[in-house]
């Protein structure tokens, strides 16, 4: 598994170099030698005597972008200028802003949008509260909210420090699904302030997307939330995670020819999103599963089982095994990790039932090396974009959310969730499905909107949805003196 | 005082008239017989037999519209459609929308907004939190915060029917000031927990913007989040009230050729605006102020007197006079209503000093009629559109947040404030300057930016400022791998 050179370690080195002579393919060479990638190479001022050229360079990290430009360096009659990072220039200043959809010309206009016009819009609105599903922005706004506990892979980073992702999360709800969504990053990590906060917020919002708070709080300030609420809550990290895992194992399920009632399941990580995971392939017709945590298999002797733990004991491991994960995965059909680098090796891949399915979902460093899994495993997925069979989250939470809205729902529940992964596996025709194609793109264009129209339906059966038909149309009167 | 058309209450009615004959002629002389005003008229569908007209009116109220409706019906040969209400159409969906700044095209700008490489921005403002200002929005957003409780002049309508005056503040901010303000319409009116999730959101603001929150609460929730938060707390309702009050007052009194510390002032109403313009009035050198309530003149026999009345009883009224407004404000150079309508008459206004300035702030209906006002007095403002000098918040606080954040301001003070009134005075120049213009509109070119200057000034003078020059440019170092 060697890392290769990525984008998003990518510098631009700006440089100097003499007009006559082989400079420029000097450089090439001496980016490729030390292993990174020439991207994009622009010569940005020519003269008599010199050329100054801006050299996009993907390496492998930031030390390898170091690496290589010391190597730049050594090569004679080059000087280098300003080295920006290209992750860090598109930050700057922040990623989403805020617009107004309508024009503020002039005082006509002031006069509806603002003050005197406005107060007729409120006054509606306070006499039909319902009337800001249509009214105001709440429709299609979402709330993604943080405490900053436990970021990507970062872990308890804090608000601040979260709010790039964020920026990230709403920006990708747009891109996918036309969704207004406004970070709020919170500085508390305490369940009850998160819980009230998120109350008090809720009425500009049509849903909340919580992300990246750390286990098992999460558990309960999800479970409280979506008792107090009339807007649906979905912790994406949980549920996001869970029905791209199931649609990705329904497709592998199907490239081996074994059904989901009868694999055995194999898992490593029951924190936040383990836990999701399992409960969602429960609910999907996984009959056999056993999960590991750090201490090993957990069963119902262990004595360190809280709350979340003791639930997977009860149900899950009908044999009631003991011992390591290394243990448990020897002749398991399906391994889902949720997990830490490297906690198998080829051998335990091997050791695994015929055509086994392995999910390797550790970021950015997987259970097992994917290429080495896939030596005998059937199937092989990972969370990396450099893999095939990406696991990510984008595949969901737009359209789920899209969903949710469209049918203006009070909740989010687990028929809605398995309506996703049903939807999101049916995107791979069984004429494409095979090995290395269990999971669409995030960019495969039927996504979104397919999951979307999945999640709306199964919101109106369901009886949660405000809207009575699964159309995305307008509902309710609209406020005309006479119709 | 006659109500006069507005397209604040404007409605486009659908017609079908013959297409022979002097139908449209008809329409408009009906329309502006019922005291209605013509603004659009376009011929949607034209037939041999008929016509199909859209026609918009301006009304005087909505009931007032309905009765031209009536009028339209009586006209023969005339069938109406579809009667629509602009102000409402507008507002269809929210107004204001949250956009991506970067596209996301493929999976490399994917790896550099989102995973992974939006790890590397998370942990560099790990290590240094002030790189937020630099690497997210938070520079440049503002949270527009309500509890609902005291909308315009609309009282206690609760956080979903305050919503679209939030978005409108939002629309304007971005108007004015390119600011990203995000509204938050809190289920809560309980002061600690207001204070604790306003502190709780503040990571990923530069300001934030409290408004329409009641008095008394509106003051501790405002000085405990100033005391607790590293970025400066606004409350419009009070100080850019007091801030717009305050420049048109210089410009008045420079008209009448009178000085601040000379006149005497007696305000009407001790709300959060009322208490906040008396603030700012003495820091700017008022000397002879006294404010009647409801109850008549605050003075310190009262026993009704809360903490705030208290502090204007023992600063303001040193004959210690006691009485009515009426009785008040005979003799006075100044009078500012910020209080309920016609508390006032001519009679009143005529009983005031020579060249007297009005200004009769309550909305829609001012504390005395400014046409009778302006009978006597030699300077009249009112909050209304459709009268010269119009006092409005929207001149205030764009240009006021926009100075604080390019300041990058811990906090907002009375010499901020005192900066804003200078400057927004000093957009009338001395030529143009007399008795109907003593503040410029909202949509004069120079108000927002010139604001900002003062205030940034005033800020960086402070030594609130994280910048240390006036200047708008980048601070503190872009993370380059080298320079």
């Amino acid at each position: 598994m060697t890392a290769v050179p990525s984008v998003s370690n990518s510098i631009t080195v700006r440089l100097e170099v003499p007009a006559r002579g082989n400079a420029v393919s000097q450089i090439t060479t001496s980016v490729e030698s030390a292993g990174g990638t020439v991207t994009g190479l622009d010569v940005t001022a020519s003269g008599m005597e010199s050329l100054r050229i801006d050299v996009t360079i993907a390496a492998v990290s930031v030390a390898h972008a170091e690496e290589i430009v010391e190597k730049l360096r050594t090569i004679e009659g080059i000087s280098i200028g300003k080295v920006s990072d290209r992750t860090f220039l598109m930050h700057l200043g922040g990623k989403i802003e805020m617009s107004s959809k309508l024009p503020i010309r002039n005082r006509d206009d002031l006069s509806m949008i603002y003050t005197p016009g406005v107060a007729r819009v409120c006054m509606a609105i306070a006499e039909n509260p319902e009337d800001a599903r249509r009214l105001t922005i709440k429709r299609n706004s979402v709330a993604v909210v943080t405490d900053g506990s436990a970021v990507l892979g970062l872990g308890n980073i804090g608000p601040k420090a979260a709010l790039p992702v964020m920026e990230g999360k709403a920006a990708l709800f747009k891109r996918f699904a036309g969704i207004d969504a406004w970070p709020l990053c919170l500085d508390t990590q305490d369940t009850d302030e998160i819980v009230a906060i998120v109350k008090a917020i809720a009425p500009g919002f049509a849903g909340i997307n919580l992300e990246d708070i750390s286990a098992p709080r999460c558990f309960e300030i999800e479970a409280r939330l979506r008792e107090a609420l009339d807007i649906p809550v979905f912790h994406d990290d949980q549920h996001g995670t869970a029905i791209v895992v199931l649609a990705a194992l329904m497709n592998a399920l199907e490239v081996v020819g074994k059904h989901i009632g009868d694999v055995r399941v194999v898992m490593s990580g029951a924190g936040a999103a383990g836990t999701a995971i399992l409960r969602l392939l429960m609910a999907a017709g996984v009959r056999h599963a056993t999960v590991a945590d750090v201490k090993g298999v957990v069963h119902l002797g262990r004595d360190d089982l809280n709350e979340s733990l003791r639930w997977i004991a009860e149900n899950t491991n009908r044999s009631n095994r003991t011992g390591s994960l290394k243990e448990a995965v020897r002749g398991a059909d399906v391994f889902i990790g949720v997990s830490a680098p490297n906690v198998l090796d080829g051998e335990d891949i091997a050791a695994m039932a015929e055509d086994a399915i392995v999910f390797a979902l550790a970021n950015p460093d997987p259970e097992v090396d994917p290429a080495v899994a896939r030596q005998t495993a059937a199937v092989v997925a990972t969370g990396r974009s450099d893999f095939p069979n990406q696991i990510n989250n984008v595949l969901v939470f737009p359209g789920v959310f899209r969903g949710l809205l469209d049918a203006q729902s009070r909740t989010v529940n687990t028929e809605m969730m398995l309506a996703a992964s049903r939807a999101l596996a049916a995107t791979v025709g069984a004429e494409e499905r095979n090995a290395n194609y269990i999971i669409p793109s995030v960019f495969h264009a039927d996504v979104a909107k397919t999951v979307a129209a999945a999640v709306r339906e199964a919101a109106v059966a369901a009886g949660t949805a405000q809207v009575t038909t699964g159309s995305t149309g307008e509902t309710g009167s609209f406020p005309h003196l006479q119709d």
